[in-house]
């Protein structure tokens, strides 16, 4: 069998994708979510995330309450990334009898809703199973967007500026810091956590760029978008392989996390982090150069940095490092190659 | 802690559940499938199931093809036992690297995609995922309703009939067939399958009752719904419970799958199998006296039958067995007690 994107373009020919816009169906198999017309006005945006033990994360690494946030947030990243804004969530969770015994699941749930309560998403169902050994988490997240104005990875042109929110690379160095044996000792509150602390937080409680999202997508100023949680490579892949373009971007103004300095000496291993880093769940955009200007005006306040163009060389990518331009192959996490 | 039913009750609390119909939300967690409203005419139905190997299925048991099959099946039913008709799906599904590169997913979505044409279901999205053993698969269904029309758990009324679809127990047999040792052999065709052959066929590769469903739905039939996936007097129960009625169910008057007889002698294992035996698929509902006659019109053709009346004991469930009334407990299938 041959990897996993090959695989989904396989999936995609007996699903609804390429769809024409019909009155029922808009976009299947193949975006951050899938779109649904929900009414005259109106898309449903949907998306499915697993979550498995020992894959995605290690009970070892966090706690049941940041799990139960973190199954909500990488659902909620996806949302946003449709700029769209998040309102209804399913989540179907199997754990093995001893789990059930604990406090695991109450934990786990109060988390879970603790986000949902910041950001008014309601739990509408789910699903609990018992399985033989490992936790099993499915995490269903639907959000609405107007109709026929959802951003897709599809959208962007040759000429557009291409955009990041936040920072990168640090989720990544916390994951590399939880490998070595760190662990994230929360005494002195989410607020003033240390170096450390912080890249700890950023693998095991991101955030979801959910205003950003709603706010390009209301305004219309994103021509694609993508959520990071493969890596800035990877992702960046995707938006030039659904679009049918290319892409240079400049080193020099990756926003890589700060906290990652302190931790990482060598400047290689800092950038490595930050292009082929996962589960930043900053937001990946593409604006048109015209529209740049209501760009910095209505994302006043919020962190974003313009990273690199779109170029017309259909899925090649480039990276600029001290005026040397390199090829930029997509290096961030894959399932199966 | 406390039964999985107690501890769904708990999450209800934080739900959408109970709520009133308001414009975003009808009914969260705790019905078949979860209502949101769609348009000023339509309500969405939406079902989460996970399955998971060694738990809900054994590989050694059955075949990807079948596999898939059942796993959209089973959420079609839920679909079904709300009244509303299916429209579009999504699939979650994590395997191991060793199945990755087996044939195991091109033949469970061939399985999977074969019941969704024959039902006019369109896949949307999903996700894949890799675990470090265990095949693990969560199936999305959405239908859509009437506003307002979707049938509940909860609307059965003191002198309603209660009536069940098809035949039961068959999925109950074919499963300790299995675990007997039989396999699925089938080289006659499904059509030409031997007594052995058709409870194990009951067992994987179920069908889910949507026709049924949708007649009841559309015409306003039923007044509470439920799918026998736990078993009949657990399903029942839940009927009980929701709609804070009693029950009293006639034995003689039980559909038991014929192909039961010629493996289980014992006639009261035969009724023990009917009555707790999980995963039929059938569908249990109400029916106020005055719409009996026009329910037999609407579903002519259909195997229906009438096996019991609600009573005004709140959770109180009987049965008639040979003019003896019994105490009916639930015993049927439930993944953590």
């Amino acid at each position: 069998m041959t990897g996993e994107f090959d695989f989904i373009k396989r999936i995609r020919k007996h699903s609804a994708f390429p769809l024409v816009r019909t009155d029922a169906f808009v976009l299947g198999v193949g975006d951050d979510a899938a779109i649904v017309r929900k009414d005259s006005k109106r898309d449903l945006v949907i998306t499915t995330d697993l979550l498995i033990e020992d894959i995605d994360f290690r009970r070892e690494w966090t706690n049941a309450r940041l799990l139960g946030r973190k199954s909500l947030a990488v659902s909620l990243s996806d949302v946003a990334a449709m700029g769209a804004r998040p309102c209804w969530a399913m989540l179907s969770i199997g754990v093995s009898r001893d789990v059930w015994q604990t406090k695991f699941l109450d934990e786990f749930y109060k988390g879970w809703f603790a986000l949902a309560k910041e950001i008014d998403v309601t739990l509408i169902g789910g699903d609990i199973s018992r399985t033989p050994d490992k936790i099993v988490i499915d995490s269903i997240v639907a959000g609405e967007a107007k109709r026929g104005k959802a951003v897709l990875r599809s959208g962007a042109e040759v000429g557009d500026f291409v955009f990041v929110t936040g920072t990168l690379g640090g989720a990544a160095a916390g994951l590399m810091l939880l490998e070595r044996g760190e662990r994230l000792k929360m005494k002195r509150g989410w607020t003033n956590a240390n170096e450390a602390e912080k890249l700890l937080l950023r693998q095991l409680r991101p955030n979801a760029q959910i205003e950003i999202g709603i706010k390009l997508g209301e305004n219309n100023l994103a021509t694609s978008m993508i959520d990071l949680s493969d890596g800035l490579s990877s992702d960046l892949a995707h938006i030039c392989c659904e679009s049918n373009v290319g892409a240079i971007i400049e080193a020099s103004q990756i926003p890589i996390e700060p906290a990652i300095v302190s931790h990482f000496e060598d400047k290689e291993e800092r950038l490595n982090l930050a292009l082929h880093g996962g589960e930043d769940f900053e937001l990946l955009f593409t604006v048109a150069p015209r529209n740049v200007s209501k760009l910095m005006k209505k994302l006043e306040g919020h962190q974003i940095k313009h990273i690199g163009v779109v170029t017309d060389k259909p899925t090649q990518m480039f990276i600029n490092i001290k005026n040397r331009k390199r090829r930029l192959k997509p290096e961030g996490f894959i399932h199966f190659s």
